[in-house]
């Protein structure tokens, strides 16, 4: 097999983490496998290297920032390879530049464009473990780049796509996927399969682990994920096509999600095209919309009431002012304290009654539902906050995800 | 003017200090100068890096050694860089790539072969302070290189030669090159200008400062070296050719060498060739041989008595033990107590006598001259190493340098 293995910022945390990493690669060629590893910085380095950004400016050039960021995953896959190298293994440091890696001109938070991965299939026809920094690539100029936050992720299912790994592991310090979140509901499983929609609607659960870009990613070019601990031998959870998983639970999760917002806007006009236009000019302010409900209020005006980030509800609220300004908004009011509970399976397809299921169970905690939202495989709630741990254990329970 | 101005790891230990070169740069410009800036790594952090490399080996692939050590320079690059945009300039961070320094394959030891100025050429016609990562370049496969000791300095030199620099100032903690070393002679004074060919004499004096690799690159390419030091707007040393000296002193400085070793073979067989057997031998065992003088003994054979510097000791004695056991050599004596002593002036070509001068001083004061050798521009003089003190004041002196 070929696999790409990633490690994070804990993972490689300090020479003695590295060692063990080393030993953990080291075992995987042992047992027969192709192996590149993907590293990240060490952990506080990169955050040290933005401290010393900022002690000369708030705003410092994106360039220059990139030139200085992308040291750090250099430092870390030299010693790796060092390392396996006295363990007497072929081994091969690259930079992002030498493994190939395409982006567009973002500095800061650019998107892999292309891989070229003729440098690494020779390395590995040289029988060589590679070991790339990650985050990072190059632009057409040739100036180095990086690729934002859960940047080494994005490295490692990029290159597992363009050398059609057979998997492509991605190691932090927490072993997988649960059902919910484990400090509210300590009788959480982990999952040993789940696809990549499904993941990406759990996306909270998995915050610690993966964000959406690496899953997004891994989805379209086919990448076989597994997310698992660097610190212990425990097998993770596999995230792949839905074909790949036989047998099709009806429910695989429950998330929860805290940083939510509701902004209710009532009586507003009824003209053409009003909705349109308080949306358009939200998406041009980049704020995120979730979810929208709208109902007829009086007078042939309508309410309206969305969710946003917590985030992003300065922004929001500076929009909504100018049509209550101009009149065409009645009146509009906020509420922070709110969260959404998500029930998410890809069983939900072909079986009825899911949702039904969910809204039973909260009528019979009496917990009132705001919003709703629905789709193919999650069915979306919104409540008032200081129900939300209740909500989650009432549904992981009923849909009996601790068996 | 277009300078070059290269700062050494202390002159950018820390963030406060890396300001300070800003600030430096800054004036620099303000004056209506072009400036590129060469920049060496945080000093200390070079060191670390090592560290954490043989933490996992003791004798790390160099290719990786590369990609890990050329990350320090680029750090500082970008800080000052950012440093330099926050103060109102058009700035831009260059690792060596970017700067176009080309080098041969010699991974921790390359050899600048090539500078494709173009980038930087067009970076200051747009008006920008450009920050060079020193230290670094890249070979032909475009694999990151490391240039050894001294890189930062050989990038600086390099770069001045091929942009066709003015001036290219050397930034350190001390303030330029001595008559002599002030610790042995209080009374030594900083000279303002002096000739390639003088400092490369006078080596031990500029040790701190200027490695003789860098000196000669600068005689090669013609460039204008000043040594000056970053915590003073003290004047420092300029190195350039001796054409462009038009006070040419009798002798310049006085250098003190103690890192000598003397190794006197007796009783050479005398066979034709056997000379250049055991000096050829001793070059092959990389042993670098500085004097060297042949006298007659008894029946035709001869003694040898030569110096090399006291690590190559080792390396030597096996060598020679190897002529003694074949019978070549009746014995051999090795001493470390030893020093050389050398007067350095190119006023020396057009006047006689000087040599005679530093023999009769001293004669003067007692000392033993166990060998000597001399040049156009040089008297050097091995003796007793207790002498050493007395014999560079008495030189000192001597040729009035203190005036």
């Amino acid at each position: 097999m070929l696999i790409v293995q990633k490690f994070g910022g804990t993972s490689v945390g300090d020479l003695k983490r590295i060692q063990n990493v080393a030993n953990r690669v080291a075992a995987t060629k042992k047992a027969g496998n192709d192996v590149v590893v993907v590293v990240s910085a060490m952990s506080g380095e990169t955050n040290t290297l933005v401290g010393y950004a900022e002690y000369f400016s708030k705003n410092p050039a994106r360039a220059e920032m990139d030139m200085l960021l992308s040291s750090g995953e250099r430092v870390t896959a030299s010693l790796l390879s060092i390392a396996l190298q006295e363990m007497g293994f072929k081994a091969e440091a690259m930079t992002g530049r030498k493994a190939g890696i395409i982006t567009d001109a973002h500095h800061t938070k650019a998107r892999i464009e292309e891989i070229t991965p003729k440098t690494m299939q020779n390395a590995l026809k040289e029988g060589k473990i590679i070991v790339v920094a990650g985050f990072q690539g190059v632009n057409v100029k040739g100036d180095v780049t990086t690729l934002g936050r859960g940047g080494s992720d994005l490295s490692a299912v990029a290159i597992a796509g363009a050398l059609k790994a057979d998997l492509c592991e991605i190691y932090t310090d927490v072993t997988g996927i649960f059902t919910t979140d484990p400090r509210i509901e300590p009788k959480a499983k982990k999952l040993k399969r789940i696809s990549y929609d499904e993941m990406l609607e759990l996306a909270s659960l998995g915050a610690k682990v993966l964000q959406n870009r690496s899953v997004e990613l891994a989805k379209k070019l086919n990448v076989n994920l597994v997310t698992r601990s660097s610190f212990s031998d425990e097998e993770g959870t596999l995230i792949t096509k839905e074909e790949n998983i036989m047998e099709k639970p009806l429910v695989s999760g429950i998330a929860l999600d805290r940083n939510q917002a509701r902004i209710s806007l009532m009586g507003v006009k009824d003209r053409p095209g009003i909705a349109s236009d308080i949306f358009n000019r939200l998406a041009d302010a980049e704020v995120n919309v979730d979810m929208i409900v709208q109902n007829k209020a009086h007078d042939g005006a309508t309410n309206i009431d969305f969710t946003v980030p917590v985030g992003d509800l300065r922004d929001a609220k500076v929009v909504v002012d100018t049509f209550v300004q101009s009149g065409e908004i009645e009146d509009d009011s906020y509420n922070e304290d709110i969260c959404k509970v998500s029930v998410v399976g890809v069983g939900m397809k072909s079986h009825a009654g899911v949702a039904a299921k969910a809204f039973s169970i909260m009528a019979q905690e009496n917990i009132n539902i705001n919003m709703i939202s629905t789709s193919e495989i999650k069915v979306s709630m919104v409540i008032d906050e200081k129900y939300a741990e209740l909500a989650v254990r009432s549904l992981h329970n009923a849909y009996e995800l601790d068996k």
